[in-house]
């Protein structure tokens, strides 16, 4: 192709937007190597693990749309209302309902193609700049956040960011506690914003940290987003006794994705139905609907309540199983003279590696891991928002351990050899 | 459930685009109906009508999905790259190469969540705020234009509009030109846009008036964008010699909604490699990653060139039956007292009908019209962008001929009826 004869010129908002960013990186890299290069070590990227029984159930539910009635031409040949499909709004509202006690109603639920187009709505309707002249931000009190909000703002300097407690613990794990002491809502905070089970760190809030924020939250009249995409009660790909929360100033966000679904794209919102109204227009003005595909599958299983017991029964214990056995490969591969951290494996599936003092950036780390084809994600990009320069977020690595366990084995040894001589060099 | 405790508080952004707009309205009344109001005669949505043999193709191929090694669970475990599924995009690129004689590569192809979203991402990383402190528009020559365009820009005034020429044909008919004669290309203008077909009129533009916009956007330097929802090569719901156009300056939008598979959401781009690269990054910040279900579907059948024979043999003759039997009715249901006009069936599903001097507003006459379990979409929302208000913007509706035929017949007799009570009263 040769170049286009004109040079296209790009409002502030396509600047913005299409920058280089970490988002877009990751997911090129992780579907580049998925799709075109077989070599690759695949431990970068948030997709979720094949777990057979898992796509059995997702293959007899599609078997069972082919075989009834029209269900199946009904779920492609139609377009939805863009809140979501009124069936599965219901059933998203009563099976939550059943598991935890709250008293939604379908009105409080939101579809959207999927939980980052979830936080592109929330973010840029609850902050950035008002008609009042004044700009608001997002307050993430538990930084390294979520690489994926990082370029969401239409708006400039979206977010500001409390960098966590580091608490060191036994056998070379760390975990990470919020800031209280130096935690405060100013009047330009437009929300709190926090992902449970953390990604990138696995990190869960506490119970008793989570009220505090609420409480924080309500008391100065703004919401608290809490992103579940890996959390309770479904997918239930969390290790800790975490009480999934809801109040009308909650934003929670749950997501098909860890239930074997990403490449549906359904996103869930539980909110108000301020909040939910809003998201609805923005997705009929933004997308004209959601596709239909995650929710029609789902349905049955959201009806019967069958998604939470996959969550107990199978999508728990089997990344609980996978976080122990990738410990250990750590633990094996690791030399002692590698002074290596890893976070708490309180949920979600990824190692967060800290290597203190460690003598490159963990983007050179990130390149030399992919020339010997295992890809990882550079911490530096789950940093942002913060005041000050903060030389941990130099030392961090995310690697995912959903991928077949020979995968996760050769990554983590590979992983073991270069930063040992990253140290060494 | 009871209030929320506190007042949202939504920016700019919000504000603007949860506005009550044309599209949630539509999309709304449209959603409801299909899933809450089964006597609503539908006449108001884009849904393409379910025509047996090209839903029992998509069957055949979930069928195939399912059967053959782990196809199935590939599309909806994996997350694709941004810009789409690469073997997708080379599917598109040779297909369109093949039908064409364009020599389109892969990087000139572009895959969104449906076409609506193509046209949030274009407008706004084209159009609207500059770095500069400018603010450009796109231009819509060819008035009324899309009702999903209307609300989409994040800033104010996205869009200047020019009413089409009206030239009344026999038998009640019409259609709209292009005012070459009024057209400028003023500094402020950051784009031309069309839909060919138009929705909602039906129009096609000729070869000759789109050669004149696209030499017109060269000389000036800035994109022709052509939305081909429901154009050619396919669908093909298009029934006209309408050559489809395509070069470097030219940003060519299909989608796979009227080949049958709307619930999938699969927009596709194709445009220079600097509008593709844009594109994909604003895919992966807001989205993640677009859903795969439809690009799995339609993949076999790119690359075999069938669906371009679907386009020709099925989709177009269907929908040209349709549009002829169609307008057979509305000249048996109205009264010749009745002055009403039709646009030529170009292209397209609706029924744009024009109402000379009704006296009251076309939303009056969808009110009455939903009153009566008939939904149309009111003309109003067709013409935006405007600098001066037209008689014609209120008397016109679109109704939509796709769905059973039964429900046509029954919905254009009692549109004929309140037409007629509504000049008489």
């Amino acid at each position: 192709m040769t170049e286009p004869p004109m040079e296209i010129e790009f409002s502030s908002f396509g600047e913005k937007l299409r920058e280089q960013c970490g988002i877009l990186e990751l997911m090129d890299d992780l579907g580049k190597a998925l799709t075109t290069n077989p070599d690759m070590r695949m431990m970068g990227g948030g997709n979720p693990a094949a777990i057979p029984e898992v796509q059995q159930i997702w293959r007899d539910r599609a078997a069972q749309l082919l075989g009834e009635g029209n269900d199946f031409d009904r779920m492609l040949v139609n377009y939805d209302p863009p809140a979501g499909n009124p069936r599965f709004l219901e059933a998203v509202a009563g099976c939550l309902n059943r598991d935890t006690g709250w008293n939604l109603q379908p009105g409080n639920v939101a579809v959207t193609c999927g939980g980052q187009t979830a936080f592109f709505f929330l973010f840029n309707m609850l902050a950035g700049e008002f008609a009042d002249g004044s700009h608001r931000k997002i307050l993430l009190p538990v930084t390294p956040e979520y690489i994926g909000y990082a370029n969401q703002g239409v708006s400039k300097d979206l977010f500001t960011a409390l960098p966590a407690i580091i608490e060191e613990g036994d056998d070379n794990t760390f975990k990470y506690r919020v800031d209280f002491d130096n935690l405060e809502i100013t009047g330009d905070i437009a929300a709190i914003c926090v992902s449970r089970p953390t990604n990138p760190s696995g990190n869960v809030l506490s119970d008793t940290e989570i009220a505090r924020l609420s409480e924080l939250a309500k008391q100065n009249g703004i919401p608290l987003i809490i992103d579940n995409a890996y959390g309770n009660p479904f997918p239930g790909a969390i290790f800790t006794d975490a009480t999934p929360v809801w109040d009308e100033h909650v934003i929670l966000t749950l997501s098909l994705s860890k239930l074997g679904l990403p490449g549906t794209r359904t996103g869930i919102i539980v909110a108000s139905e301020t909040i939910t109204r809003a998201i609805s227009a923005m997705t009929a003005v933004v997308g004209l609907a959601n596709n239909n595909i995650g929710q029609t599958l789902a349905l049955p299983l959201l009806e019967s309540g069958e998604i939470i017991d996959i969550s107990n029964d199978i999508i728990r214990p089997f990344y609980r199983k996978r976080a122990e056995e990738a410990r250990q490969l750590v633990t094996d591969a690791f030399d002692d003279s590698t002074p290596y951290r890893v976070h708490a494996a309180e949920g979600a599936f990824f190692l967060w590696f800290w290597f203190p003092g460690l003598p490159i950036s963990s983007t050179e780390l990130y390149r030399r891991l992919k020339q010997r084809d295992v890809l990882v994600v550079p911490g530096e990009y789950f940093f942002y928002g913060l005041d000050e320069p903060w030389q941990h977020s130099r030392e961090c690595i995310r690697v995912t351990f959903s991928q077949p366990m020979e995968i996760v084995r050769e990554g983590i040894k590979i992983i073991a050899e270069e930063v040992g001589r990253a140290y060494r060099q």
